[in-house]
């Protein structure tokens, strides 16, 4: 409890609040763990242990699961609000002001997280503030009590990467085997689309426990070109174009991994491109260091790409061509979490430290010239530098893998 | 547009605001339809078409497939926000005070929707008040807005009750097929467990394109007699126990269906029960009418079984035996929608209605006992009555499946 203490103590504010409407909230996730439950409310008062109100009696055997301290629904008095006929926001508001009473969490600044309804969460927090309660946003004291890793967690990092590599490897060796025939690619007796390969990917996840909430990219030539399309189903692949495939699965925690790849001969700006890109990503693991700031990496390999050439977000804010986009992001219960590469990021959430798990994703893009490389890692931070937790090939030719 | 007009004038609202993460958001879903879309927020004014803003340029393929009228990133100059170091719910705040400018929605009443993190959208709803934006909560006119399915959400709801189905056949398959051995049930040459069950389930709605983000339920004996107990997957079925077997897949909309299965000597009282719930179905699908109020049909339910010797929620608000839930719920966008069931609810909530899509649900439970019975079918009601989207046998004995 010693660093969420802290953290509360940098807002001063009395507890942290958790508003869920299940287990699988990323704000509930960290403490409650892969539980079964619905509507529910954690309460984190500072100096004291954490606990966990459930609001429909049939999830006792979810809540119970979670090993934390519990507050019933008859504690909470639930069955009181629906009896009077309480909207939403009235019930909410009155769950949390009895959870807090509970929990001897006196009147005063608490913070708030958790994904609810916006129009009626806020509502329950003017009905709290007539009651004293004034609620300040506690994301920020969330996303840095998730940013460094725990064993555990990590260890559910590591197995979503094994299902991401094992989907990227199924592609490549797709990819490998399949002919031209027509100016399309064949595999297995039928034109390869990127439908084919959406449903191998979704397939391979499956068998890993993956699900892909966020979704997936398998964007070929002028789709890949804008980095967050993820290409169309019909499309038929073609020889010498640019397919870029990223695969972001969540099983209790995300992973994230990103491979391009080129079948046939590779236009020389593709490949003048992807070395680039493979050079980036050094830099990027070379300065990847405790104590640097994620800003220093992107601004290093923004720097790479400008004397090789390519246009940059520092050169151009709003370039599309060359270098559009940030380096990479920490990841964790939420596909994007802390540690940040973004300029204006401070130093507690910006700055990398032992036991951060992020990807490092450069890339370049051409819409008009219609390729694209992207290529993403995933890591974890050590003492000496980082670990790959997405150790594939980087080449652009699946036969090479 | 007109429903939702009338809705924001009972209400005294400008506009409708939704404020998203994803696409996925069930209340942008309805607006959006089935794009690939990250932070977003939509403004559908009194008296005016809807438009979707999206915060990052990279999301502009995903946006346009909405087929909504657009506000870009550049236009709610959310550049401007990261430039400023803006926090998370300044950034909120300025971008959804742009979008509503531009929208032409001068300041007033706004009615709010969509699942956004709870702290940081109360910090930004507070920011719009300074502004002269009074925010109110938004949900019951989505919930409204969805409750009479189109022709479109309602083929989305077939769907996934197609792979509901075939779950819950491939799960009568293998029960039909399991032997006795040593007390146990053993199928296809080893012991039949909870978890094998489940890994089946997934692997047929993973085929037919489905999720299960509210998880699932194989719950054998005891541990179904906890309706929301997920079942435990090392358990081995034993013959002559209950099954309560619920599947709530989700492709773009949901379905929800419920089957209660029995290998082998059905014990006395499981039988009578299930004869019980099998009425209790008839009573729920004769009543399902048109203009009927939900809670009526709760009612009636409630007095069958009272009459059958079973106590009810309405003879004892807290029984854990007998029938211990409501009869049913709305369901599409989310598991839970309208119609209500409950007695509080009012009559543009509670009231069925052509067009309506709901589960008729009834079950009785004795965790002494040990057993439990639920059958759950989803109906969808026209002019005359409701149609069974999920028209499979009621039986527990598997082999008469």
């Amino acid at each position: 409890m010693g660093p969420l203490d802290d953290l509360l103590s940098e807002i001063a504010c009395r507890a942290l609040v958790v508003v869920a409407r299940s287990a699988g909230d990323p704000h509930l996730a960290p403490f409650a763990g892969p539980v079964k439950l619905g509507d529910s409310v954690l309460v984190a008062p500072r100096g004291a242990a954490p606990r966990l109100g459930f609001l429909v009696p049939m999830d006792r055997d979810g809540a119970a699961a979670s090993g934390l301290r519990l507050l019933t629904p008859e504690q909470l008095d639930v069955a009181r609000w629906a009896r009077d006929g309480a909207g939403p926001a009235e019930l909410l508001a009155g769950v949390v002001s009895r959870a807090l009473q509970l929990c001897e969490v006196a009147p005063g600044a608490i913070a708030l997280a958790g994904y609810r309804s916006a129009g009626e969460t806020h509502d329950a927090c003017r009905r709290l503030a007539a009651e004293g309660w004034s609620v300040v946003p506690g994301e920020g004291v969330v996303r840095r009590l998730r940013k460094r890793k725990t064993r555990r967690q990590l260890e559910r990092v590591r197995a979503a990467a094994e299902g991401a590599m094992a989907a990227l490897r199924e592609v490549a060796r797709l990819l490998a085997a399949s002919v031209p025939r027509g100016g399309e690619l064949h595999a297995e007796g039928a034109p390869l689309t990127v439908g084919r390969l959406k449903r191998r990917i979704a397939r391979v996840l499956f068998e890993h426990g993956l699900e892909q909430p966020e979704g997936g990219i398998v964007a070929p030539a002028e789709e890949g070109a804008v980095p967050h399309a993820s290409g169309t189903a019909q499309r038929v692949l073609v020889p010498g174009q640019s397919l870029v495939v990223d695969v972001y699965p969540r099983g209790e925690l995300f992973a994230d991994c990103t491979r391009t790849f080129c079948v046939g001969e590779q236009p020389p700006a593709l490949a003048a491109a992807h070395a680039a890109v493979v050079e980036a990503l050094g830099v990027a693991y070379r300065r990847a260091l405790p104590g640097a700031r994620g800003w220093s990496l992107q601004e290093a390999v923004c720097e790479h790409f400008a004397a090789a050439g390519y246009p940059t977000p520092i050169s151009d804010p709003s370039t599309t061509v060359g270098y559009v986009h940030g380096l990479g992001h920490g990841l964790g219960y939420e596909l994007h979490e802390l540690p940040s590469f973004r300029e204006e990021a401070e130093p507690a959430e910006g700055r990398l430290e032992e036991g951060d798990v992020f990807t490092l994703e450069p890339g370049l893009y051409d819409p008009q010239a219609g390729w694209a490389v992207r290529l993403e890692d995933l890591v974890v931070l050590g003492a000496g530098g980082v670990e790959s937790l997405t150790p594939l090939p980087h080449d652009l030719d699946p036969r090479r893998w």
